[in-house]
């Protein structure tokens, strides 16, 4: 290659942005299609919206949303010219950062869309983030989504969905759990500590700091939360983290409603209706919780699956009742250490969203996978997988004769056998490289003495991957499936449909 | 609807983009699902790459590339401040415009890599182009290349692959037609008529301009392209277009070898040699066609389906070798007018757009489906289609028994029924109006009655839309095919089954 010859462009990859290779999306492939079945199975039914938007259609609910750009990709319209006014609503587009604001524009837009409007949408979502290990600008997610359903029944609904689908990606139960909570009842805590006048959804206000303190649980454990509702904590890096300010009653109150996931959902929604039932918007929270909870229980959906857990707290910040997560707590080890795979579902409901353009109230809710982060707990667990789609890699000793190879690959995949001619350069010890490279089980090797004798040879590349690497220590089973033979050309396909199982 | 509200973001889309629905996306979906199997079946394997990269990594390929954005979406990098460098290359993405110079970019940038690459790609391109009925800024193209492959053998291949997309599609022999041409051919045509030293690449050229009228062709005839290499042209318009200015008889040579499209490929490549064989690259692309020919007949792909046809142009500046073209030619009529589809997929040889990175000659090809365009055409063949994936509608007449709602929705997809529980608001009536709007079959019915009597109501809607409608005239039909009956609630799934005949 030559090295950056200063007229060339350098091929180079955007920060925070990748390529993803066919081991990887062969195994995406078929994971988006069993997710798509179950969402299909529950009559959602698919939705495209453009990558483009205008930005006041997104809306402002990233956090980064105090920046200009508020976290998106964002350009000038270019049906305007440079004149244009930069305040204007009509003069900025984003790269849309998540499919929930586009599906609230659609549902305000088109007035013949069915009620309830059910769609699930799957495509990229992009967002100026710092990139770090596992954490892109660009990735995908797949929502299901419910607009136009007033009754809590729908957020159960949401909930079964989500078991279904981990349960159809091959996660038994116990190896996930869905969590559940309540915008409603988290706000009913903050009228009991007193923010009760505070904007939930004001990134700037007191209550936002409080959830965000409970948001941290995880990470920084009880103490670390209650330090942060109080004076304040200094992290293990040495920064202090000015707090809440909270006096110590009200620490002890928001302490007990964080322990408040009990492993029956029901006594969690006694213990929560104790603490914060005194506010009227907590206790229509409970009860919301306790409807969802009798519709989860009628359809066998125990605290085995979803439970509820008032430490829930969700990001995005136009939620307005039951907030979803779904986790998997399988133990997945890679390389001797175990890795968390945490949240990958994560939803709620959004009455407003809707409203936001119409003035009128439309209520919805849904939830959204995160492809990505599902995949990488989806390959340490699908084990060995190759980079081809091919069964057999007909070589090419004698280009002159790619007839007559062209001729064989047509046969197999008549047959149903995906297979390739080797089109590229080299002899066939680069073809027979190739084929080890990208995981082709079988080669078929044909020249002039084969064609003369009516036969070719077949190659198993599997076994001879196996021989080489010392596996093969059973001589028998090295006899009855020799790594290479010869067969009659007529039997070509019988051949290599029995070498690769199919 | 509250109008526009001065304080709320209007409901809009981005002129040029789109939203797509159910009935379209389904199908769609099918469709995407049948090329991935034909290309998987040669072993192109897939290929993700970003929506966004570095402008000079794109290129400037697209007709408009004299302009600053060059035709793309353009945006500065969110990595670099304000006071970057304007013209420097790492201060502006884009959206990508095709999926052929990200592939290029993996290929120069990926030292491992297999070689051979074969990859396909599907994904949405990005391009700031007027808008038009059927012409859109977001389109999703669909491409399958081989990287690495010197042979015409691979060009060859490419248009086998094209039939075989086609025909897996459910286009039969004769509706449908694969034009092949060379750019190697256009070039000794251009020699023969005195451009030889010209770039054919260079849009400023005389050459370029020559390619230009002949790519009019279709629109204009031959006696319009004639003018255009002459003297000029009075479009019906009034305006007048200033010809390329070639003297008679080599305007009479370029009509010759544009009517050398002759059912037989051999004797189309005879006439070709004739009128442009004596130019060496003339004479090199003449023999390639012949290659190509040869292998595609010994493989059974005759004229009925690829034909050589030197009028073919393409576009895009980077084709080096044979191009391609899939057309529609199956006669499809919507309203009483004849609809034309014309091409459906596009590609060629592109052995430089590697090298334009690397410096190494890496030698490419391949082509792409213009998803969008061959939808339209798969809708108006597609006949009826709905806008749900559910067979069956549970309808609540009492939502305090959602959970038996619940329990029926739950039997119908264990047994691979799809289905939805009504969760929106309304009564019955509106219930049956969601499900004759989606298309839905079936509605389960049931209330009090039902539930204490153990049974269930089931409503034909696809019959109850054919009463209703007079069509069905025949009472047999009628009595045999009730639009409403009574079962036993425990015979629900085998007799909604049997009504949706799954």
């Amino acid at each position: 290659m030559a090295p950056s010859d200063p007229s060339r462009p350098e091929a180079r990859s955007v920060k925070g942005f990748r390529d993803l290779f066919a081991a990887d999306l062969l195994l995406k492939h078929r994971m988006i299609a069993t997710v798509r079945q179950v969402y299909e199975r529950y009559g959602f039914v698919p939705l495209e919206t453009p990558a483009l938007e205008f930005v006041d259609v997104l809306g402002k609910f990233l956090p980064e949303s105090h920046t200009p750009e508020g976290g998106v990709f964002a350009l000038r319209n270019p049906d305007l010219d440079a004149k244009a006014d930069p305040r204007s609503p009509d003069t900025w587009l984003a790269l849309r950062y998540d499919l929930t604001a586009p599906l609230a524009r659609v549902a305000a837009q088109y007035a013949d869309l069915p009620r309830p409007f059910r769609r699930y949408q799957v495509g990229p979502v992009w967002r100026v983030e710092k990139p770090g290990p596992g954490r892109f600008r660009e990735f995908v997610q797949f929502d299901f989504d419910s607009v136009g359903v007033p009754d809590v029944a729908a957020d159960a609904e949401v909930c079964m969905v989500m078991c279904d689908v981990l349960e159809a990606l091959g996660f038994a139960r116990g190896e996930y759990v869905v969590k559940v909570s309540n915008r409603k009842v988290m706000q009913g805590l903050l009228e009991v500590v007193g923010f009760g006048g505070a904007d939930i959804n004001d990134p700037d206000s007191k209550a936002a700091e409080v959830l965000r303190s409970i948001d941290k649980l995880d990470r920084i454990g009880l103490t670390g939360v209650r330090l942060l509702l109080g004076k304040g904590r200094l992290d293990p890096s040495g920064d202090f983290t000015t707090g809440a300010g909270l006096d110590d009653a009200r620490i002890e109150t928001v302490a007990a409603f964080l322990a408040a996931q009990v492993a029956d959902r029901g006594a969690a929604c006694d213990r929560m209706a104790e603490l914060i039932g005194a506010s009227p918007r907590g206790a229509e929270g409970v009860a919301e919780l306790r409807r969802i909870d009798a519709l989860l229980s009628a359809a066998g959906y125990g605290a085995d699956r979803v439970v509820f857990d008032p430490a829930i707290v969700r990001g995005l910040a136009y939620y307005t009742g039951p907030v979803f997560e779904g986790q998997i707590t399988k133990r997945i080890v890679e390389d001797g250490e175990e890795r968390q795979f945490g949240t990958v579902f994560g939803g709620g409901r959004y009455d407003t969203l809707v409203e936001r353009f119409t003035g009128q109230k439309v209520p919805a809710t849904g939830a959204s996978v995160g492809v990505d982060r599902l995949l990488e707990a989806m390959k340490l667990l699908a084990g060995a997988r190759r980079d081809s789609t091919s069964e057999a890699l007909v070589t090419v000793l004698d280009p002159s004769c790619l007839d007559r190879y062209f001729a064989m690959a047509r046969e197999l995949r008549d047959a149903g056998i995906a297979c390739e001619v080797f089109l590229g350069e080299g002899g066939i010890r680069k073809q027979l490289k190739y084929a080890d490279r990208t995981g082709i089980p079988v080669a078929v090797i044909a020249g002039g003495d084969e064609f003369s004798q009516g036969t070719v040879q077949l190659k198993d590349l599997a076994l001879g991957r196996a021989l080489s690497a010392n596996v093969a220590t059973n001589e028998e089973w090295k006899r009855d499936r020799p790594a290479q033979r010869v067969v009659p050309r007529g039997e070509l396909v019988a051949a290599v449909r029995e070498m690769v199982g199919a």
